[in-house]
């Protein structure tokens, strides 16, 4: 079945900001009269939010980097069948903050598994289904860090304990898939003010897709 | 690293009555001075534990077939890291009661993802750890779920509950492996006698790996 709908992911460093700037930008289009799906994985699909519980667990420590990789792409999987698609299916502006991008720069490329070989799983998680458009937000890792520190509401987890040079390694991986999908991404500045991010955002979203 | 044990797995329909069979096997194996590992997925291992329990949790009707099989795949890699690959390692005959073929023929071929789908994202999980050699206990499907209704002990779960149907199919999957891989997989009659069919396991593993 051919998509009517537009699907955006959002992918960036830790502390990038995705999260304020995407909730604003949905405001902005629905606005406008558009039907907005403001998700992100597992996006309250209780399969996929049963799956994260397992990632993000603290004694998991265990944990190999490709069972990671395998149960992020069950997460999607599930949350891209139960509500992108049906999002996309009825025409609607799927908002989606982080997607497969995040498992290449993660997985494939910081934990070494290979983009390639972490594409693969993905391509058979999500099929055809990629991002019409990916907004990458750039800003430097340690800057990202320091800006989620500050911020004690959120709750530390497995992943957050990474050391910063994974998090360099990580912002190394969205810089290649940014040279490989240069159609598909668009790098936006992160350490503009939040209302000039928004609206960058907003305008790449409403000339590329519009 | 080239590993000094023995990889073997077991397979079969439901009901086919691999594990009283398996553990026989065992400690006959053990009485010859082997040291031999004992498993079958999740086989102890926290992380895979977690995993299987949203596989077969009975609210989880929601779930894709995909998301399935991307789960499994988490889980076998675990167990593999864990337990199977430390035990070849130290030289130890492993004996795993299902492996990827139950992927192959369950996923793969009664949910008909396919066998080559589901292959890939199982060789990202397993790498070159293929069994060495696989026992297939042979029974018919509908024979073999009337053994399991017939023994209240064991409690259903999300599986159990398919139709006989997909047994059928997932019986015709393992045929097709049997085609593929002739050299890998070796059939029994499981439904002779248990000592008989304790005897013929005995003696194809000893023939072919010692």
């Amino acid at each position: 079945m051919k998509n009517k709908g537009k699907f955006i992911s959002f992918e960036g460093p830790e502390g990038a900001g995705k999260t304020t700037v995407i909730s604003v930008v949905s405001d902005r289009l629905k606005e406008q009269g558009k039907e907005v799906v403001l998700t992100r994985e597992p996006g309250g699909i209780k399969i996929s939010e049963a799956i994260r519980e397992i990632i993000l667990d603290n004694n998991h420590t265990q944990m190999d980097a490709k069972t990671e990789a395998l149960l992020y792409a069950a997460a999607r999987r599930q949350h891209l069948v139960e509500k992108v698609i049906p999002g996309l299916e009825r025409g609607a502006i799927v908002l989606c903050d982080r997607f497969i991008d995040s498992s290449l720069a993660y997985q494939g490329y910081a934990r070494e598994l290979g983009m390639e070989e972490v594409l693969k799983i993905n391509q058979f998680a999500i099929e055809n289904t990629m991002p019409d458009l990916t907004i990458f937000f750039d800003i430097d890792p340690a800057e990202g860090l320091a800006r989620i520190a500050k911020n004690d509401q959120r709750e530390q987890n497995r992943l957050d304990n990474e050391s910063l040079r994974f998090h360099e390694s990580v912002y190394k991986g969205y810089q290649k898939l940014i040279q490989l999908y240069p159609e598909r991404i668009i790098e936006v500045d992160a350490r503009l003010s939040k209302t000039t991010v928004i609206e960058n955002v907003y305008k790449i979203i409403t000339s590329r897709l519009m």
